[in-house]
């Protein structure tokens, strides 16, 4: 599967309830649908006869507040991921480098419109940390675009800010469009002053994008925002955009940005203690390599050469749990999955179901 | 304005409150947002914590059974304008035929592909209707695709599915894509006997997509489908799809089309009852040369030549009703509107507001 969250198909190839699935394979706040949203959408129920508002001025309004980014330069998508690949489809890189282990639909953004990839990997050596000047040193005027995720996905690694100042002169000097996802940063401790969201008025080279899916707990609704000031770039987004991408419920989500900060307040609670836990019980079994998350999901390396990732997934999937095995990241071998971090008792479950499987993966040896 | 159903920009440039208006502008069923689809959506909810079925089975399934179209042939789109894209990025046509005046979106589409655009006019002596044997004769090697929209928007007609096996098999026979948009065939008296869905398995050049917005009141909600047998444009379609495009809410509404007959038998009815009512009224008037409509919109000619369209719309913003200026249509000169067909009650406060600034017009020249 390429993607974590796949519940319905893992519901059609095991037999298994997919609402009796704890999902460790996508990274979503375990908190769940905000109330406040909750209310908005049972009193928009109405207004999904008309048409959202075309340009999505209230919602780009509320961005901008929240992020402090200038309104004129949102977009806003139906979903990160759409960003993602409008962004890519205005800058039409003929060639372009990507920082690997990382999110699998920056690739096929660029495939998709015909672009050389370059391969920068990390190194497990050096736990997937980048080394910042050696990234620079592979940038020149051959290529149009970088494409990185930070913190990146599945690694769970942050860059911090004042690493990419000197990245973002040297793809300004070479003209080379830098692509910063951030779809995870609204879990980083500290996150708005480790964003590039607001240099993206400094440099004209830079695109941030931005995803509410996983803070907010709604991949269903399908919502995510980009900025760049690039005037050509903006020109064309507004030249190649289809039109009513966002729709109703999502269109209002502003309200929710503005008002609900008791949800954000939570989440992060719920984050700085259990991160901690969570990841000295997973150290405890012995069984991982735990890489240290700055985010709400961890990468881990299974460490028993007799047991097989996909072998523990599918048993987990028996147990009710499912897990991301990363095998097909490219840049990562198939010892390696990710887990989310959710609430403790889930947690709980997860460890309890993790010793019961490897014990009898082991017995059965 | 590009397009109708503008109201927040209406609300933003006339400072008129947009739920105070009687929206003609936008072609959508009056009888609102189904019930059916209200129930499904409160106990959807929670789901919004998970991602949507990537591949949508249970939706195209249901799709496929109301149309009677192969599942595997069956495109679903974030509304059908994104289908629409998606289908022009699929066959990414050097040279494309666009049946005018039509909607606005297949041009945009194809020029975002870098489409050139050959333009084949419908006659107004001839009320807009299609000599489909001329077309056919347009129809050369040179050429990569042709749109055109059935029944057509603005102008109401419609093309009967038997004048369309030439042109199919013209296009067949020089490898030409013929993309025929249906989103409003719905409405058509009929509707499932002039449909071209079922010849899509016999035609593979024949690319067909429909929307779900204005049969069923739901232009915030965005969902569309299309449908295509030709195997390297669905290899295609499978490469260059964006993830998760239709949001949680959406992906369940094949719930409605099975099950919520009901619906669609009162639009019918509403729709059989209101249609010569209605046209009768608007002919009384005197004002208008009015189309004979074949779905829920009219277009009319104004006749009064001390009368220009743009001040009737402005006018009639002021009496809280807002009508479809269709001077954009390439096609269509200044001398157009379009009107939705809506409640008797609504149409007679339409009426009424018409007649009252018709005479303010006339007496203040």
């Amino acid at each position: 599967m390429t993607h974590g969250g796949n519940l319905f198909e893992i519901q059609r190839q095991y037999g298994v309830d997919r609402n009796g699935l704890l999902d460790y394979s996508a990274n979503i706040n375990p908190l769940g649908v905000p109330n406040s949203l909750r209310k908005i959408m049972m009193e928009a129920m109405d207004d999904l006869v008309n048409y959202p508002d075309i340009h999505y001025t209230d919602l780009k309004n509320a961005i901008g507040e929240k992020y402090k980014v200038t309104v004129d330069n949102i977009y806003v998508g139906n979903g990160g991921v759409q960003v993602i690949f409008d962004f890519i489809n205005a800058v039409k890189p003929e060639k372009s480098l990507v920082v690997y282990p990382t999110f699998v639909e920056y690739e096929r953004a660029l495939k998709a419109v015909g672009s050389e990839i370059k391969t920068y990997l990390l190194n497990e050596d050096n736990d997937f940390k980048l080394h910042i000047d050696e990234l620079i040193n592979e940038i020149d005027e051959t290529l149009d675009m970088v494409v990185l995720c930070n913190p990146n996905n599945p690694t769970g690694t942050l860059i911090e800010r004042e690493f990419f100042e000197k990245l973002l002169i040297k793809c300004q000097e070479k003209e080379v469009f830098l692509m910063v996802d951030e779809a995870f940063m609204d879990f980083v401790h500290e996150g708005e002053e480790k964003t590039l969201l607001t240099l993206s008025e400094k440099y004209e080279y830079l695109m941030v994008t931005r995803s509410f899916t996983k803070f907010y707990g709604i991949p269903g609704l399908r919502l995510g925002f980009g900025v760049c000031c690039h005037i050509k770039i903006k020109q064309k987004l507004t030249q190649l955009a289809i039109p009513w991408t966002v729709n109703t419920f999502a269109s209002y989500f502003g309200k929710v940005l503005l008002t609900d900060q008791e949800y954000e307040r939570k989440t992060l609670q719920w984050l700085r203690e259990e991160t901690p836990r969570f990841v000295n019980e997973l150290e405890k079994t012995g069984l991982f390599k735990v890489y240290q998350p700055s985010v709400n999901y961890i990468l881990m390396k299974l460490l028993p050469k007799n047991i097989e990732v996909n072998q523990l997934r599918e048993k987990l999937i028996q147990e009710g749990v499912l897990i991301r095995d990363c095998s097909n990241f490219k840049g990562l071998s198939n010892r390696f999955i990710r887990i989310a971090i959710k609430d403790t008792g889930s947690n709980q479950q997860l460890l309890d179901a993790i010793n019961k499987v490897i014990v009898g993966l082991d017995n059965s040896l």
